[in-house]
C-alpha cells in the first residue's frame, strides 16, 4: 500500500491545519450530502476527485448506507480501492454485498496483496468461496500464500506485487521492463529492484536511482549490490523486521524463504505502522493491559484484558498485608509508624516504575547491553540511595513535627522513619531495574514486567525494608 | 540520510541473525585489529568494503584511538561520511582534530545537511568558526539556516538537498535533469520531485514513477499533482509531522515557509526515528521520568529527571497518610481493616494506571475523540464496577477467613471490606481515565499524567472510598 499521496487536495488546507480539532472529512461531508440530495452526481464526481481517500474513509461512518453506495460507485477505480482498503471489515462487507460482481472483481483485483489477504482471512467459508470465484487464479494463490503465514511475521507484512530483474538485462532494458510493469500492474515500489536468477533465487538488488544514472548498456550484474545483510526471512517477527529497517535506514527489503527464493518485498510504510503498533503494545503492557483494549468494543473484553494483571497485584497485595500483620507488634506499639505506610508504598512504587520503564525501553530498542548489568545495578543503587537520602530527610522532618509528643523520643522516631524510607526507596529502585532484566534473560517480554510485577514487587520490598529498619532502630 | 543500504554485506549473515546476541561488529572486529597489527593495509581496505557503515560505527568504541584513525582514513569517502554521521559527538571531534584540513572539508561537505547542522550546533564558537572556513559558502548558509529552527520542528528534520522541477519542463528533460543532479550532488531522494515556479513557490509534485511511465514529451504541468494536503510548514512540531506521514502513508513531504516557498523536504526515514523517539518519550513520561535518562551519563542527572515526579508522589503520599489519620477511630477499633490497606492501594493504583495508559495512547495517536468523553466515562465506570465486584468477592472471602474470631461479626466485616474495595476500584478506574483527558483539555501533554499523577490521585481516591464505605457499614 505504498501510495505517495500527493495527488489529492482540498483548497484551504492552511485553515485546516490551524484548526486542528476539525477533521478534514468534516469540511466536505455536508457538501457531499447536499449534492446527493440534489442528485447532482456529475458535480459530486468532480468534488470527490479532490478528496483524499483516507479522509473519505475517515468520514465514512457519517454517511447513510444509501449514500455510501452512491459515493463509492462514483469514485474512480484506483481511488475506490484505496478507500475500500481503509474501511472497517463491516463497511467492506456492506459494500461487497451491494456491488455487482464485475465491480467486486475490479476492487478485489486492485487491492494490494497484503490488504487482500487481511480481508479474505476474515470472510466466513461461504463468502470466501464466492469471492475467490471473482478473482483470477494467480490472485487467489497469492492470497492463500499470505494467509498461511503466522500473524506478526514478515510473511504477513510483505507484498507480492513487485518487478524482478535478471542479471543479464542491460540498464536500458531493465528500465523499459519497469516502465511497462508500472503502467500495467500495481507494484509495491519501483524504487528498489531485486535481481533473481532463473530459479528465482535472490542474488542482488539495485536502486532505481543507480539504474537511471548508470550507462544505458551496462548489465545489471555489473551494477547490482549484494543484499545479504538486509534480506529478511519470511518467518521473522515483525518487531525484528522493524528493528532492521530502523537500524540500517532501509526503505525496502526483500523477503526470502529458507531456500533463498525471493517471495515478497516489505516497504517502509508498512514498518511505520508496525512501529506505532509495537509502541502501543509496549505501553499497554507496561500498564498491565493490552493495546487491543483500544479497539475492544465490549466491556467484558476490556475486563478480560485487565484481569490477569490485577490478579497479580491482588496476590501481591495480600502478601504485603501479611507482612504488615507480621509487624503487628511494632505497629501497635508505635501507631505513628503505620500512618506513613501510604507514603512508603507510593514512593517505592514510583521509583521502581521509573527504573523499570527506562530499562524496558532500552531493552526493547536494543540500547541496553545485558553484559553491563553489573554496572547498571551499581548505578541504580547510587540513584536510589541518593534519592532515598533526600526523601529520608524530608520524611524525617515531617515525622519529627507530626510526632512532637509521641511515644519514642521525637528525634529517634524521625531518624527511624527517614532511614526506613531511604532503605525502602533504594531497594525499590534496584528491584524495578532487575525484574525486567531477569525476565529478558528468561526470554519473557520485559514490557509485561514494568507495570503490575514491578508495582507488586516494590510494594513488598519497600514495605519490608521500611518496617525492618524502623523496628530495629526503635525497639 | 536516506541511503538504501543494500550495498554492503558479509558472508554468513544467516549464522549471524540466528545468534542474535552477537552484534554484527563483533564478527569483523578481531580481523580488523589483526590486519592493523600486521600492517596489512591493502587487505584491510578490501575487508572494510564489505562492512556496513552502521555496523562499523556500532563497534567503533572497541578500537584504540590510533586504530580509529587508520580505519577511518582507509574508508572510501562516501562510506567515511556515513560512518562519521553515525558516531557520537566525542568520536566525531576526535576524528576532526586528527584529520588534515582537506579531508575534513571532504567529510563535512559530504554530510547530509540535517546531520551537518546537528554537528555544527554542538561545536564551541572557536571550532565552529574554524570549521566554517573549510566549507563552501552555500554549505555554511545551509547549516546556519537549519540551526536557526527550534528543536523538534520540521525545520530541523528537513534536508535541503533536493532537485526541483519547473512546470514548463518536459518529462524527458526532467529525467535528464534528475540524472545529472543525482550523479553530481548528494540528494535526499529522487523518488518524489517537487515543482516550483520562478519565485520558488511550491506549486506541485510528481513521483519519479509517474515521470518514468509518462509520455516523454508531456509537460510537467500536465502530470504534476497539487501538494496542498501534504505540505508541511517549517515550524510544525515533529510529532505532528510524524502523524501526517503515518496517516497519509507518505514517503516524502515538502517543507515550506509562511510564504509557501519550498525550503526543504522530509523523507520517511527521518520520521521512523521521530516515531521511535516520541514513543520512548511517552513511555518515560508515563513512568515519571524522561527518555533522556536512557543516555544520561551521570547519576546526578538521572536523579534530576526523576525528582519532580517523586515529589508529586511524596506530597500525594502525605495527603493519603493524613486521610488515614482522619480515620484513626475506625482503624483503631477495627485493626483488621488496616491490614488490607496495601491491597486497596495496590489495586486502585493498578486499575487506574490501566485506564490511564490506554486513554493516553489513544489521545497521542489521535484515536480518542474528546467529544466522546461522556460515553467513555460511562464505559470506564462499568469496567471498574465489574472488576470491583469480582475483587470485592475475592477480598470478602479472604476477610471472612482472616477475621473468623474478630470483633465485628465476620459476615459484616467481609461485606464491608468487599464493598470497600469494589467502590475503591471503580473510582480509581474513573480517575485514571479522567486525569489524562482533563490535562489534554488544558493542552498539557497527557503522557506526563499517567504515572505519578494518576498513582497519587488513585491512592487518595481509593483509600478514601475504602475507608468511608467500610466505616459506614461497620460503625
Amino acid at each position: 500500500m505504498n501510495t505517495i499521496s500527493n495527488n489529492y487536495s482540498k483548497n484551504n488546507i492552511n485553515d485546516r491545519t490551524k484548526r486542528d480539532d476539525i477533521q478534514p472529512w468534516a469540511l466536505f461531508l455536508p457538501e457531499i450530502k447536499e449534492l446527493i440530495c440534489d442528485k447532482k452526481f456529475h458535480e459530486l464526481k468532480k468534488l470527490l476527485k479532490g478528496v483524499h481517500p483516507i479522509d473519505l474513509a475517515e468520514g465514512w461512518v457519517n454517511f447513510l448506507p444509501k449514500e455510501k453506495l452512491i459515493v463509492f460507485k462514483l469514485l474512480e477505480i484506483r481511488k475506490a480501492v484505496e478507500v475500500f482498503e481503509e474501511l472497517d471489515f463491516e463497511e467492506q462487507t456492506y459494500i461487497l454485498n451491494n456491488l455487482e460482481d464485475i465491480s467486486i472483481s475490479e476492487i478485489l483485483t486492485g487491492m494490494a496483496s497484503d490488504e487482500k489477504a487481511k480481508l479474505f482471512k476474515k470472510f466466513p467459508e461461504r463468502i470466501y468461496k464466492k469471492m475467490t470465484t471473482l478473482l483470477r487464479k494467480e490472485d487467489v494463490d497469492e492470497v492463500k500464500n499470505i494467509v498461511e503465514y503466522p500473524k506478526n511475521t514478515a510473511g504477513r507484512l510483505m507484498s507480492t506485487d513487485f518487478v524482478t530483474l535478471s542479471p543479464s538485462l542491460t540498464a536500458k532494458h531493465s528500465l523499459e521492463k519497469i516502465q511497462a510493469c508500472a503502467r500495467i500492474h500495481k507494484i509495491e515500489t519501483i524504487y528498489v529492484l531485486y535481481v533473481v536468477d532463473d530459479r528465482n533465487i535472490l542474488i542482488g538488488g539495485v536502486t532505481l536511482r543507480r539504474l537511471i544514472s548508470a550507462p544505458q548498456d551496462i548489465k545489471i550484474s555489473d551494477i547490482m549490490s549484494p543484499v545479504q545483510l538486509i534480506k529478511i526471512n519470511v518467518k521473522t517477527d515483525q518487531e525484528d523486521v522493524a528493528k532492521k529497517f530502523s537500524k540500517y535506514d532501509l526503505t525496502a527489503a526483500p523477503v526470502v524463504d529458507d531456500e533463498n527464493h525471493l517471495i515478497g518485498i516489505i516497504t517502509i510504510d508498512d514498518i511505520v505502522d508496525v512501529i506505532q503498533q509495537e509502541a502501543s503494545e509496549d505501553i499497554a503492557k507496561m500498564g498491565g493491559t493490552s493495546a487491543s483494549e483500544l479497539s475492544a468494543d465490549s466491556v467484558v473484553k476490556v475486563v478480560r484484558y485487565r484481569m490477569p494483571w490485577l490478579f497479580v497485584t491482588f496476590l501481591g497485595g495480600l502478601v504485603t498485608s501479611w507482612i504488615m500483620s507480621g509487624f503487628q507488634r511494632t505497629l501497635s506499639e508505635i501507631i505513628a509508624l503505620a500512618s506513613f505506610i501510604p507514603v512508603v508504598l507510593g514512593m517505592g512504587n514510583n521509583i521502581g516504575v521509573q527504573s523499570a520503564v527506562i530499562v524496558v525501553r532500552a531493552l526493547v530498542i536494543g540500547q541496553f547491553e545485558i553484559k553491563k548489568v553489573l554496572s547498571a545495578i551499581f548505578r541504580e543503587f547510587k540513584v536510589g540511595l541518593l534519592i532515598g537520602v533526600v526523601f529520608g530527610l524530608f520524611l524525617g522532618v515531617v515525622a519529627y513535627i507530626k510526632n512532637r509528643h509521641g511515644v519514642p523520643p521525637e528525634i529517634y522516631f524521625a531518624f527511624a522513619v527517614g532511614s526506613g524510607i531511604c532503605a525502602s526507596m533504594t531497594f525499590a529502585a534496584l528491584i524495578g531495574m532487575l525484574i525486567p532484566v531477569i525476565l529478558y534473560k528468561f526470554k519473557i517480554d520485559p514490557a509485561v514486567a514494568s507495570g503490575p510485577f514491578v508495582a507488586t514487587a516494590t510494594d513488598i520490598v519497600s514495605l519490608t525494608s521500611y518496617l525492618v529498619i524502623s523496628t530495629v532502630i526503635l525497639l
